[in-house]
């Protein structure tokens, strides 16, 4: 494996592996000295066109820990400004000796065009709609460790802006692939227009599908929707979708309620839903540096000690 | 001691036994490599809700050289941005595996809100008007470092604006403990309304105080005060309450100048003043990365060798 | 060797011996772990007053494969947006105990002025139009690996706008110093008032120089020179100055095209002759992060060893 691009690509073996490896990070965190010298010398680079410190600082931690040497690249102050091309400002990010690059970008795709560009392991760390694989893997790897049962036992809702989230995207993929029975919910005008091939059920009905559920998964709602019409209004989508005290009950007593963050407390989460004990928020954080973690070692380290 | 909060609850003994642990790592910082791995795989992240690269870099420079690793997590590309409330930015920080959290918010009492969410050691480093306590800590090492007597026997003079300074205010804490006499010197508009309890003097009258004084500490003027009409002018403020040459004359000859920095010259110090050998400013940056490791190196490293 | 302010100060022997020191370091980069202990414990700060990524992180990459800590000062987030001088602020981050400053700044002089106020190695990473020293470095290092010739016996051909370029002007002392030839190639506009002194030889006419040149060395065009009416239009001037396909095959065999970057594709290089093999763009690069550590090691490393 050179790459992680997609869930798509990884496949069920490849996601097993990897939150096999996760196992070893996570004992790694716990660790009076939660470091390993296995990426010393290797260098990891953050690309991010779009703004998302709390993704950027999962990756920078995970690279740290693996005591890797992480440089910063973001496009405010980058020479993107003047006018350079993505493809001159990749080229010259790995002439300086770079062995991993973790891109954020609007555009779908991007990732794949800059592994087509440099010989370096290339992250997806979110390409426009389209894929956000290592999210997938922290979700995925939470809920097997906080349910302690196979994937492919479960039925997980998704709620919200499936349309639009390269999270629902790759945990779509992710969880099918590891067998789970998955349930899309929300409005006709968040939902993408063909969902053939998917392998999902479809809902427009929360309530209906709670009781069934043994995670509910909400996504955050951009709140620009509301200007381009796609919800009559934040209020409205709370009501109709939206995880109150009301809806929680209607859960079975065992099952997550999971949110990728930043959580809007209020509009798709409420407030106080957010700090119930079935809400597992900062545990899929902290699963998530173990997961980059065991990325990261996966691309760059075979084969070194974790000591 | 699990935080560095503030001043108050440090007390006389906790304040003596910080500024006692200082001398170790200025020893530290004179070595020709002035690093020890004291603090190797903890992390220290700064979370700036104001800019501060000066306080900020202090206390990485403090951080790297206890050889802990360091996030830095700046109000301007964070998902605060994105709505997200403080106490969830929070959790999310501490989730990735924090030991310490470096804050500066400009409401008072942020620190200890964050402090009652996490399970990690939390430092103030300005919360508003209220509290900045490592800086009245350097301040108080530098005094007796310069001065070579015990601070009981010093007169503090404070200048300026007192009312919006929370440097002011950990200064009269930490020099009030220690049993130094403070004179607090500005114009009425910039005093507190009361000052009951500080156990301080009050002056409008600077040629009166400086020929009594062992340090004149002048505060930044914030320039935006004139336009809130709390001064007439800066111009105004200046000739009667900056330090000019003239004034410098009327100090005792052993008197110190201090300013905590960013200087205005030219308002509440003159240029040339600034150029003295009695303002020891530069030391006062010098000793509070020293300062700095000392606090981290109390709240993370206790047992660990300074080899 | 204190400082590193111009090529002027290095003399022939100086970028001699920096050449040869590079070697060394090309040979450290090519390694399993390209980093060696030599500036252990050191600490390197970057203080840009004017935004490039790309010469930051090369400093940064290269500070850090000598294990220094770096830390990064940019104007954006600092006091001196607080209007604190730039003395002050030098001062202060002096103070923290910096070891070398890497400073960029509009004003020509700028790092002269610091070397005179504080003890610690300065680096001049360009300072308005008057230079740029590692660039010609690694500018003169690359060449010599990529022709594997002495300098005196080549000619390199300098196009665009020489007038406001620090890139140029250290190119064409560094080369001048080696024994090259170097003609200068512009329209009027962007041509310095005066050359007295300079030992080069000047054209008008790209086609006429293109045959006799080793090197071809591109200036990126400031799109902002068409405002100022220097240039009728980027159009005009692409087609008198610009170096496209045809005019590639103008050139000897084995000349080279170089480009210090960001590269305007279009407008002074086509896009298809940046990628051709000659363009050694990204070796430029590359070469970029040896040169500074030969320098970094240089100016603080004396005796330590590569191991």
């Amino acid at each position: 494996m050179k790459h992680l691009l997609s869930i798509a690509d990884l496949g069920r073996d490849g996601i097993e592996e990897l939150l096999r490896l996760t196992d070893s990070f996570v004992e790694v965190s716990e660790r009076s000295i939660p470091k390993v010298p296995a990426l010393r010398g290797r260098t990891v680079v953050s690309l991010f066109y779009e703004d998302s410190t709390r993704t950027r600082l999962s990756f920078e931690t995970a690279a740290k820990r693996l005591s890797a040497d992480t440089m910063s690249f973001s496009v405010g102050s980058s020479s993107v400004n003047k006018g350079e091309s993505l493809r001159d400002t990749v080229e010259t990010i790995h002439a300086m000796g770079v062995d991993a690059v973790v891109v954020r970008h609007k555009s779908s795709g991007v990732p794949w065009q800059i592994a087509s560009w440099i010989d370096a392991s290339i992250i997806n760390a979110g390409d426009g709609w389209h894929e956000h694989p290592t999210q997938a893997l922290l979700d995925c790897y939470t809920i097997r460790a906080e349910l302690g049962r196979p994937i492919s036992d479960l039925h997980v809702a998704i709620v919200g802006d499936i349309k639009h989230s390269r999270v629902a995207r790759s945990n779509v993929l992710a969880l099918t692939l590891l067998g789970a029975r998955v349930t899309l919910v929300g409005p006709d005008t968040l939902l993408p227009p063909s969902l053939e091939g998917w392998g999902v059920d479809v809902s427009g009905d929360l309530d209906d599908v709670l009781p069934k559920c043994d995670v509910v998964y909400l996504l955050r709602m951009q709140l620009e929707r509301q200007h381009e019409a796609l919800v009559p209004s934040l209020r409205e989508y709370s009501s109709r979708f939206g995880l109150d005290r009301a809806r929680v009950e209607r859960l079975p007593e065992h099952a997550l309620v999971m949110h990728p963050g930043p959580m809007n407390r209020g509009v798709e989460i409420a407030a106080d839903v957010a700090d119930l004990p079935r809400a597992v928020i900062t545990q899929q954080v902290r699963n998530g540096v173990a997961v980059r973690m065991a990325v990261l070692y996966q691309l760059l380290g075979s084969g070194a000690s974790l000591g």
